[in-house]
């Protein structure tokens, strides 16, 4: 694609470097922003720098912040003695979209991978652990992807802190709503069958 | 969707402004802007802005440009006596990436179209006439889309110029290639057999 500007053809190529972003598509954002009013461009630049500048991790959660903590850790209504681990910061809104959980949160920012190089230290399980031996904590709440990378993070962690008195939970994995017992994969339906529930607590 | 910090919030809601970019994606973006180093994230911050502010319109043909002159009125090696008339930037870059035109072009900025508020006077119609009014022009090609608004627009640019000596043409319209017979709709199977080619210019 040959363009007949220097500048539109750089904007083009630092937007196809966002992922899933083609050249076409970085074409039609940029045409886009160049029929806005120039503040609103301008506007739109600021807050990109401004946020990569000052978004914080929340030292205690590892949450993305404004503050030294963020606004779930800081807040006095969660409760302090559940934790929520999770691989990374969507995990965490996504959980908060479901309005189903009033603890506190850890983000590992991944988990351990020694193919892709990503061991212990890279992730934030160091911190997970000096928080959970203050001893306020009483449950860790393990919401991971069910891969085999997400299962050794899990029973690594179980391990370090094996002495302890916590309660270890996992998320409940079974058949999707909306899904087909037939087409279900048959590690979970093997899964979903071994560990199945009272009628009762399904129809709460 | 409730994110912990005001800054990703706000960052997120300038990405999901831009055409076809809803939040979940806006987010995966941020996310991803996030994750760079502050200085590559500043550059595309800067070039945005830069980009936004400094782009000129050729004076001549209202392509985008760096200069007074776009690059492809500016060059010596286009024929300045064939003019292309299209409706906006990305069709002169279809064009230039087929690689078989050399003359040079002129942006409308969008076709006559009352139902829209878009009267001959919101594009630039005056100075494509001024410019073939100084008589070096001696061909139009029209490419604009095959709607009632472009055969408007080719109608009343053709009128204005009346008494001009200028060759006017259309880009050719007809059954694609890869397309079937059987599916084409009416118009242009009709305008395709009565526009019928000779074999040898078909296959040239």
């Amino acid at each position: 694609m040959q363009l007949s500007s220097q500048l539109l053809e750089s904007a083009v190529k630092e937007f196809s470097r966002l992922p899933g972003i083609g050249k076409k598509t970085a074409l039609r954002l940029v045409l886009h922003l160049l029929k806005q009013e120039k503040k609103d461009v301008q506007q739109f630049s600021d807050i990109i720098s401004q946020m990569r500048e000052d978004i914080k991790f929340c030292s205690c959660c590892y949450n993305i912040s404004d503050n030294e903590l963020c606004s779930i850790c800081s807040n006095p209504g969660r409760k302090k003695d559940i934790v929520c681990v999770v691989e990374n910061i969507r995990d965490v809104i996504a959980i908060e979209t479901t309005e189903q959980y009033s603890g506190t949160y850890h983000v590992l920012g991944g988990v351990i991978s020694p193919l892709d190089g990503i061991g212990p230290d890279q992730l934030t399980i160091e911190p997970l652990i000096s928080r959970m031996l203050i001893g306020e904590i009483k449950e860790i709440v393990f919401a991971l992807n069910p891969t085999i990378q997400g299962d050794t993070t899990i029973y690594y962690i179980r391990k370090k802190l094996n002495n302890s008195s916590l309660k270890f939970t996992t998320i409940a994995r079974g058949i999707a709503f909306g899904g087909e017992l037939e087409y279900a994969d048959e590690m979970t339906l093997a899964k979903s069958i071994r560990n199945r529930l009272p009628v009762d607590s399904y129809i709460q």
